[in-house]
């Protein structure tokens, strides 16, 4: 696994992106903006499952000043989405957003971004240019591959924005198509040392779409690119917090509440295994710690991973063995397995 | 994305693996193998989802005897997975088994294995050398890291297996720690021309393990490492099938069905987009063929991702504009929505 590429720290609110900071999690809010109590709550329960960054679409003036009541209301930075009407950027700055999403696929007009730049280095509010593979400005020569005009495009808005000695800088370079995404990440990392945030874009449904977040996001991670990340997902985004979580677990980039290792099962499985790993998964709903957990069904590889948990077991035919900390502490009976398991769980 | 690497095919029944083909999709039953019927009811769900190579456990004698029953009611090649005792590998292969998986860490006497080796050299039944993280065999030294001692475990087979001039060999290296199976995949994929089985293995429930398996899966192929994969889920084996054609198709290696784009909404969006692409999700299961088709929210990406798709809906206040190939058909009202898009899946 490549060392996380070194970039430029930018700090939004009371997070750190980049600069070596630990890969920050977020998501976007799914509630009418304008509707601050219920855009609240929203918030309130992201963060309860670790979101570390919101976005807020900004559609309209009432949605940009609905931000002060949002702000007020939430611990974690808030970042405001804006297309199309640069004073929507304005607005939501005065509000109190703390970081700005500008796609440049949309506000093009180089007097508007000029005003916002000044206002967000004035206030010392981060822009990220969010470019979208789904809304590229015209002007991409045949030829070129999306990815590298998706550079391109952000690399115009960077030169832009330095121009105006802004450098508070994140860039997202977003597509559907995976491997579109991780060459303009890549393209983009080879050009600038501005921190990335990684999305695929439009990844759909949970059952699709967590699959192709974790095949695009992962390979980006592994080669030391993405500094912050969010998963768009077709569902409520605590589906997309607890999928970042998951992506960034699975590489041992965070920790985030416990770990369960369980075997498929197969003909050689003398229990249902399925259904203890899911007893188990529910009961370590309540654990927060990073404890690692395997269910097991047979001899094979049973013993070698529950050894190698925190807590596990192998079962065998009607009986099972109790590890904890790379020891047998007991054999129990098939009855017994979710009981013993509980209790070693709670002993941790 | 780095092209394949190129692997030396081997013929399993009627599939190839390695040499340049697909990049074939397998399983393992969960089934009592003894019982022919049940397992030959599971492998021919599979066959239905997708399913091209199937494994199943061969715990001892009766299941290996079974595998001649289950030979006839199915349509792709059989692998026995065999462990512990070589003459279950014997009496699998007299079975009629196409393919057999041993684990270098439980057969462990060469004369064991040489009366295999010679069994399936005289069959043309290639052999898996399937090594676990879970199920080492004693010996690792001190700092050498677990990656680099499956490497050792695996050549050290290999090299027994072609000292007895067998060649028909498939290796895997699966361990449940992402960079762990990621860096031993790498070191053997120097080290040998053979095809690779991909997986990362026990990795738990599908909520989790779905996310895993893409992230580990995914960074290997993307490497262009991994000739067959099996996803290994606590589930029933069609979630396995299903979440390696997704990952495969995130990368566009292999097509299956339709792919649904679709936006995570936001409070940008007028209508309910997550709905809506359920009921596009829950339309396209009976459509088999590679579509795409997208369902998106707002102007900001949506008329960009519709265009792109064989079938789009951008959708605004009350009405959205339907795409097919590129071009808008039709505005319809937000009623009309579902009606309109089948009708235009129904037409390609």
């Amino acid at each position: 696994m490549k060392k996380q590429r070194v970039s430029i720290p930018v700090r939004l609110g009371n997070v750190t992106v980049g600069g070596g900071a630990p890969v920050s999690v977020q998501s976007m809010t799914k509630t009418d903006t304008r509707d601050a109590p219920s855009t609240v709550n929203q918030i309130r329960e992201l963060e309860e499952c670790g979101c570390e960054i919101i976005r807020v679409a900004v559609p309209d003036r009432q949605a940009a000043e609905a931000i002060k009541a949002i702000r007020k209301g939430i611990s974690i930075p808030l970042v405001a989405d804006i297309h199309f009407d640069y004073r929507l950027a304005l607005a939501a700055m005065a509000a109190g957003a703390d970081g700005l999403r500008l796609n440049p696929g949309n506000i093009r007009d180089k007097e508007h971004i000029k005003k916002v730049v000044y206002e967000a280095k004035t206030r010392e509010v981060p822009i990220r240019i969010g470019v979208n593979s789904g809304s590229l400005p015209p002007g991409k020569k045949p030829g070129r591959s999306i990815a590298a005009y998706m550079v391109d495009t952000a690399m115009l808005q960077v030169n832009l924005l330095e121009s105006m000695n802004f450098d508070l800088i994140k860039i997202a370079l977003k597509a559907f198509d995976v491997p579109t995404a991780i060459e303009a990440y890549r393209g983009i990392a080879r050009k600038t040392a501005y921190p990335l945030h990684l999305g695929i874009t439009e990844a759909g449904l949970p059952r699709t779409g967590v699959i192709r977040s974790a095949t695009g996001i992962g390979i980006l991670l592994y080669e030391g690119i993405g500094d912050t990340i969010r998963v768009s997902l077709s569902a409520h985004p605590r589906e997309e917090v607890f999928t970042a979580y998951e992506i960034l677990k699975s590489l041992n980039l965070r920790e985030r509440g416990p770990v369960l290792i369980s075997c498929p099962s197969c003909g050689r499985s003398e229990s249902d295994i399925v259904g203890l790993a899911t007893q188990v998964s529910n009961y370590l709903q309540s654990v927060k710690k990073p404890v690692k957990i395997a269910v097991m069904g047979c001899v094979v590889n049973g013993p070698g991973e529950a050894k190698a948990a925190d807590v596990g077991i192998a079962c065998g035919k009607g009986k099972g063995a109790i590890f904890k900390k790379g020891k047998v502490t007991r054999s129990v009976s098939e009855s017994d397995y979710m009981r013993a398991l509980k209790a070693e769980i709670d002993s941790l």
